[in-house]
C-alpha cells in the first residue's frame, strides 16, 4: 500500500493522489493510475454497469484486430488491467461508463448517494477502472460494453444522475452534448435581448443551444443548416426564430445568410459544426462587441485567432468548455421543455 | 474596368470589392486582388517604403532557391504581379508593412490623414499591392524589404501611426504583440482586484500584458518564466509582483508556481509562450470562474477544450483576438511608461 490514498494523506480533487507513474502528472496523461475500490474522503465507488467506448478508440481496436472480437476484449482486458484505467494507448481517448453508486466518501463534493444509476461525464481516460467480469458479456463487436467492476470519481470529477423519465439512450446522447446548452445559456444572458446564430442548429449540440437561446433572453435566433432536408427538420422543430440554409465554410455565404435572417449580426454565434473551415464565417457573422462560441472540436485555434485579426473584429471568441456547473440538469430540463428538440433527437437515435 | 470599384457599387469593408478570383471570397483567401490605386470612398492608399516579409514565407523562399537573392527577389515580384498582393502560395502567409499615407478616401473610418507614416497591423495576404521599383534596392538576402509602389487599406483594415519618440525597429516590435496588452486590460478589468499569472511573462507580449494587467487593477500579478536566467531580467524589470520559474507543459508543477506566488489560484491567467501543451496547467492554474486567455499560436483547441472538461474547471477559455479598438496605442503608452518592460524589448532586438 503506498501512502497516497492512506487516510493520512490528503487526496487530491482532480487525483492527484491516484496516479502511479509518471509520479506528478495529471490522471489523463499518467501511464497508470491506482484502482483500488478504498475510497478517500472526496471520492465516490461505482459498481460498472456498461462502458461506452470512445468511437475513435473502438474503430482503432477493431480494425487492428481485423474484426476479431475475442481479440478486441482481450486487448481491452490487458489495457484496463495494465493502466488502471480504459485509455487507448493509440488514440488517447476513453468513453464514457454508466453505473451505479456503492460508496460515498463523507467529503464528497458531488452530491450523490448510494443507489443513484449516473453516467460518468468526465473521460474514462482519466478514471481509475477495474475490470471484474472478464468482459464475458461482451462480443468485442460494439462501443457498448456491458462490464462489471468499479470505477473511482474524484472530488473534481463529474457524473450525472441518469433521470427516470426518459430511456436511458436519450438521456446519453443529452449528457453528450450538455456543455453547450449551457455555455450558450450563460453567454446569452451577459447580453440585454441578444441576435443568436447556430450554425449546425439541426444537431444535438445546435438544437439545444437554440433551445437554451431563447429560454435565455435571445430577442430573435436563426439555426443555419447546409441542406433544405435539415431545414425543414429544423422548421418542425420550431426551436429557431429563423432557419437559413448556407454552407459554414464559405465565410461570405454565412455571414448574409445570417445577416438575412436576424436583419444584423448576431450579437451570440455558436458553432456546432463539425467540419474544418468555420471560424472566418463565424467572425464575420458576428457583430462588434459579439462573441463566439466555438464548441466544434474541428475548430482551428489559429484559424479563428488570424481570421479576426484580419477582419479587424472586435469579438470574444470562446473556447467551448464542455463543463459549466448544472450543465446536465439544464440540457435535460430543455429536452423535457421542447418537444421540438426531443424529436430532433430521437430521430437522431433511430437511424 | 471592372464594376467592382466603380464608384456607382459600394465597397465592402472588408474588401470583398476587390477580390477578383475565386468570386465570392474573402480578400485573405482570393488568388488575386484588385491592385489599382484608385480608392473606393472608405479606402486608403498607402505609398510603400518597406515590407517585413513574414518569417515563415522568406524562410521558404530562400530554401527554394537555396539562397539565391536574385532569384528570391524575381519570385516575389512575380507573386505580387500575379496576385495582386504578398501572399507566399506555399505557406499562405504575407508579414507587413510600413510606408506614408497619401491618398485618403473620405468616409474611411481608419482616423488617418496624408503624410502620417504607417505600419499595417493586418497580414499582407490580403493586402492589395502593388510594387513599381522592380525591388531594386533589395538583396532578397532578408525579410526586410525595401520597396516602392501601393498598397490600400479597407474600411476594416488596420493600421497604426508611427510614434516620433521611439525607434522605428523598437515601435514595430511593439505593434507586432500589441493585441495581447489589449486583450488583457480588457479581461482583467471585468473581474475587482484579481489575481493575474502570465505564463511567459519575460517575452514581449508576456512583459507587455504583466503591465497591463497591474495598469487595469490586478491586485496580484505573477510572471512565470522557464529559466532562472529570464527570471532575473523579468525581476529587474520589475513588471510583475512576483516571478516564478515553472515549466509550462508540467500542469502540476505550474499550477503550484502559480499559487506560490499569488497565495490562490489566478483569477486571470494569459499564456504568452509559444510551446505547445500548455494548455491544462493554465487551466489548473485557473480560479473557478476565472478566465484563461491563450495568445500561443501553438495552442490547440482540443487540448484546451478537454482539459477544461477533464478538470471539471468552470473556467472561460478566449481564443487571444490580435484586434482589440486602440490596441497599438495602448501597447505604446505601455512601453512609454515602463522603462522595465522597454528594457525587455530592447535587449531582445540586440540579441
Amino acid at each position: 500500500m503506498t501512502a497516497a490514498t492512506s487516510p493520512s494523506r490528503p487526496s487530491s480533487p482532480v487525483g492527484l493522489h491516484r496516479v502511479l507513474e509518471p509520479a506528478g502528472t495529471l490522471p489523463q496523461a499518467a501511464q497508470r493510475l491506482d484502482d483500488r475500490p478504498e475510497v478517500a474522503p472526496d471520492e465516490v465507488r461505482v459498481a460498472v454497469q456498461r462502458l461506452n467506448l470512445d468511437a475513435a478508440s473502438f474503430r482503432q481496436l477493431a480494425t487492428k484486430h481485423g474484426g476479431d472480437g475475442d481479440a478486441v476484449r482481450r486487448e481491452v482486458l490487458e489495457i484496463v488491467a495494465a493502466r488502471g484505467k480504459m485509455q487507448n494507448p493509440v488514440t488517447g481517448s476513453g468513453g464514457m461508463l454508466v453505473g451505479v453508486v456503492d460508496e460515498v466518501g463523507p467529503e464528497s463534493p458531488l452530491g450523490l448517494a448510494v443507489g443513484d444509476r449516473v453516467a460518468t461525464l468526465v473521460s474514462l481516460s482519466l478514471t481509475p477502472l477495474r475490470i471484474t467480469d472478464g468482459l464475458a458479456s461482451w462480443d468485442g463487436r460494439s462501443e457498448q460494453v456491458p462490464a462489471e467492476g468499479h470505477a473511482i470519481l474524484f472530488g473534481r470529477s463529474i457524473a450525472a444522475v441518469l433521470p427516470d423519465d426518459l430511456p436511458g439512450e436519450l438521456a446519453m446522447a443529452v449528457l453528450d452534448v450538455c456543455g453547450a446548452p449551457a455555455l450558450t445559456d450563460r453567454v446569452v444572458r451577459g447580453y440585454e435581448a441578444p441576435t443568436v446564430a447556430v450554425v449546425g442548429g439541426a444537431g444535438k449540440s445546435g438544437s439545444l443551444s437554440l433551445a437554451a437561446a431563447r429560454r435565455a433572453g435571445a430577442a430573435r435566433t436563426v439555426g443555419v443548416v447546409p441542406f433544405d432536408e435539415e431545414a425543414e427538420l429544423l422548421r418542425e422543430a420550431g426551436l429557431a426564430d429563423a432557419v437559413a440554409v448556407a454552407d459554414a465554410r464559405d465565410p461570405v455565404a454565412l455571414a448574409a445568410a445570417v445577416e438575412g435572417a436576424l436583419g444584423r449580426a448576431a450579437d451570440v454565434t455558436v458553432v456546432c459544426v463539425d467540419v474544418p473551415g468555420c471560424e472566418h464565417g463565424a467572425v464575420l457573422s458576428t457583430a462588434d462587441r459579439g462573441t463566439v462560441v466555438f464548441f466544434s472540436m474541428a475548430t482551428s485555434f489559429s484559424a479563428a485567432a488570424l481570421g479576426a485579426e484580419g477582419l479587424a473584429a472586435d469579438v470574444t471568441m470562446l473556447i467551448g468548455n464542455g463543463y459549466v456547473p448544472g450543465h446536465a440538469a439544464t440540457a435535460l430540463d430543455l429536452l423535457r421543455a421542447e418537444p421540438g428538440a426531443r424529436r430532433l433527437f430521437e430521430r437522431r437515435l433511430a437511424d
